[in-house]
């Protein structure tokens, strides 16, 4: 017997996206060289003041103290900003510690999870850690919601919406459906809900088996801070709580998370520059010949063109060889200028590059960069 | 089917110590009077003014990015500190959490946990969500580590060292006895090791099998910052990661938890202070006929005097049901005070008390409040 289970021994662990290292950060500072950090889907704005406001404010003794292992200062604000009671929401310490207690609550050898693919590269890890099936139905090319999804009979299923790292969004109809015909959980993971024109909080009311899925790391600017909710009818909060880590999320987390949420109108002016740059950069990066779809997130799933500058069919099986390594090489080559955007070598994504959406400034360094690289 | 697994299902989750909430502190404050929490063994003495002072120094871009997924910059402090390489280190949003994480990858149906107990009231917590057998092993009357314990097969054996609610320490000769004996891993809970003479952490240098503990909640006043570590050799500290959520520990509080191991000074004055206090109030405990263990932790376990102040034996099995409403309705008439200590209402401990090690004020007040009662 080894000291892990065999399904730990057996796994790799989940690789998140490059985080530059403070030497090569003050190396580009040094060198008056910005590096453009488009990789990990942060939101390119900061913060409300509000936030450094409310943690400047943080006093030793609520230090000293454990922190509200509720956060219900927290679930108050989020509540009248969902529309729902207090005792709809819990506070976690990210979105992936829902994620994480979704699996331990739901899943296990006999009680699989089901999602569309490709999506958030975090599903099968957790999967795998805690030993139950993952059962991966593909999407269509359009990212329509596979019908199949509805007959996994899996005790957990997930659909990320929208998708990571298509950037596509699946109506709340077709949702409810969903959520209507599985016998399981449905967990809607909203991580990019800000970003697009509508979310599936009105599924919680009508369901007693939909989760949703919030995250402040993106629309809110925090992802220095790891802050995540849920928002479920009190019969599966109370049941998620039981998994819960007692404190999970810590009292300047909770101080400044509550500070984010409650100035909407600084979050609304932040969501529109974002969503005002995304329409440039994906506008720009067909006129280069990349093939985009509509993003309802705050990036794009970008296929490049062809070495050989060709407009014709994109997506014609001969050409993905050679295409794979083109969206690699420009991934490389943009890597070389310290431009940083998200690649993965596998089936079916091989050859797109998933770029965040940054500030006027960083789109256009990159934009420059990739006219530069594709025209070459 | 039902949406939860069925040992989710008819689990009860770990209840943590009242926090009072802040209607009530509020309410304490204008009557002029404190509250006095012993109940949570939170550090009476705040944190190192070089705490605030980091978190003064965030800035708004730390806080929009993702946190360094392994926590670098306190990897490398806490590494100085315990005498080994920073990859033997792994940080933790608190110790709960490596405990958590510990569960996940090494126990399951076929791979039990091992604990002596009364213990940390978590471990069976933890045991039930990951549906894992958990063998526990009674100490003796004096908290000696069972000579049973190294013979369970257990996957994972956990020694909380100093106990709680016990506060007693074992012997570092008698844990690498234990290490030597079992196939499986030793996890030592080491929350609350600041305030003992002595810690483990040569024992991961001698065995492969080893983990320690440790928690910034208590010895370096942070309860509230939510920050705990792991050390063990890298083959283990491997093995962890991949169940660790990537961004785990916020930027925050990576930051602040750095500042505070980093002022040693500090620290070591503040325990020096928890551990006067400790001896006054074991003395005038023991000197109202209260009987308790030498601590090495920041809290007392205190069988109360029996109700008819007889000075004769107070083990006898007749008084056990006298006596045990006797711990509780101390702990009821403290309450009715604001002064809240810990009770439960568990075989073996149903007459103890576990009070938190406070301020001189407040051990004062708790004292006078006790000789009231214990009078009465």
């Amino acid at each position: 017997m080894g000291y892990f289970r065999d399904n730990i021994e057996q796994m790799k662990g989940y690789e998140p996206g490059f985080q530059p290292p403070a030497d090569l950060l003050r190396k580009c500072e040094t060198a008056g060289a910005g590096l453009v950090k488009l990789n990990t889907n942060e939101n390119p704005y900061p913060p409300t003041p509000a936030v450094l406001k409310a943690i400047s404010e943080i006093k030793t003794e609520q230090l000293r103290r454990y922190p509200d292992p509720m956060g219900n200062v927290f679930r108050e604000a989020a509540a009248k900003i969902n529309g729902v009671e207090p005792d709809w929401i819990m506070v976690c310490n990210g979105g992936d510690e829902l994620l994480s207690m979704a699996f331990t609550a739901f899943c296990d050898k006999k009680r699989p999870v089901a999602y569309p693919v490709p999506t958030y590269s975090l599903y099968p890890v957790l999967a795998q850690i805690q030993g139950c099936k993952a059962l991966e139905v593909p999407f269509d090319e359009e990212f329509n919601l596979p019908s199949k999804l509805a007959r996994t009979k899996a005790a957990l299923t997930i659909v990320c919406n929208p998708n990571a790292p298509s950037g596509t969004v699946i109506e709340t109809e077709e949702l409810a459906e969903l959520a209507a015909e599985i016998k399981g959980v449905l967990l809607i993971d909203e991580a990019y809900v800000d970003f697009a024109e509508q979310n599936c909080t009105e599924l919680v009311k009508q369901f007693d088996n939909v989760i949703i899925l919030r995250s402040l790391s993106k629309g809110y600017s925090l992802a220095g801070l790891r802050f995540g909710y849920a928002i479920a009818k009190p019969g599966l909060i109370e049941g998620l709580l039981k998994v819960k880590d007692s404190y999970n999320a810590d009292t300047i987390a909770i101080t400044a998370a509550t500070a984010a949420i409650s100035d909407q109108d600084y979050f609304k002016q932040t969501i529109e520059k974002v969503k005002a740059e995304r329409k440039r950069l994906s506008e720009q990066l067909r006129a280069m010949g990349f093939t985009l779809p509509d993003s309802s997130s705050n990036f794009v799933f970008a296929e490049p063109p062809s070495a050989t500058r060709s407009t014709g069919s994109t997506s014609s099986p001969q050409a993905c060889s050679g295409r794979a390594s083109r969206a690699k090489s420009i991934f490389d080559k943009l890597v070389q200028r310290n431009i940083y955007v998200r690649y993965w070598d596998l089936p079916g994504i091989e050859n797109k590059l998933r770029i965040s959406v940054g500030t006027k400034e960083q789109n256009d360094t990159l934009l420059s960069a990739l006219k530069e690289i594709v025209s070459a």
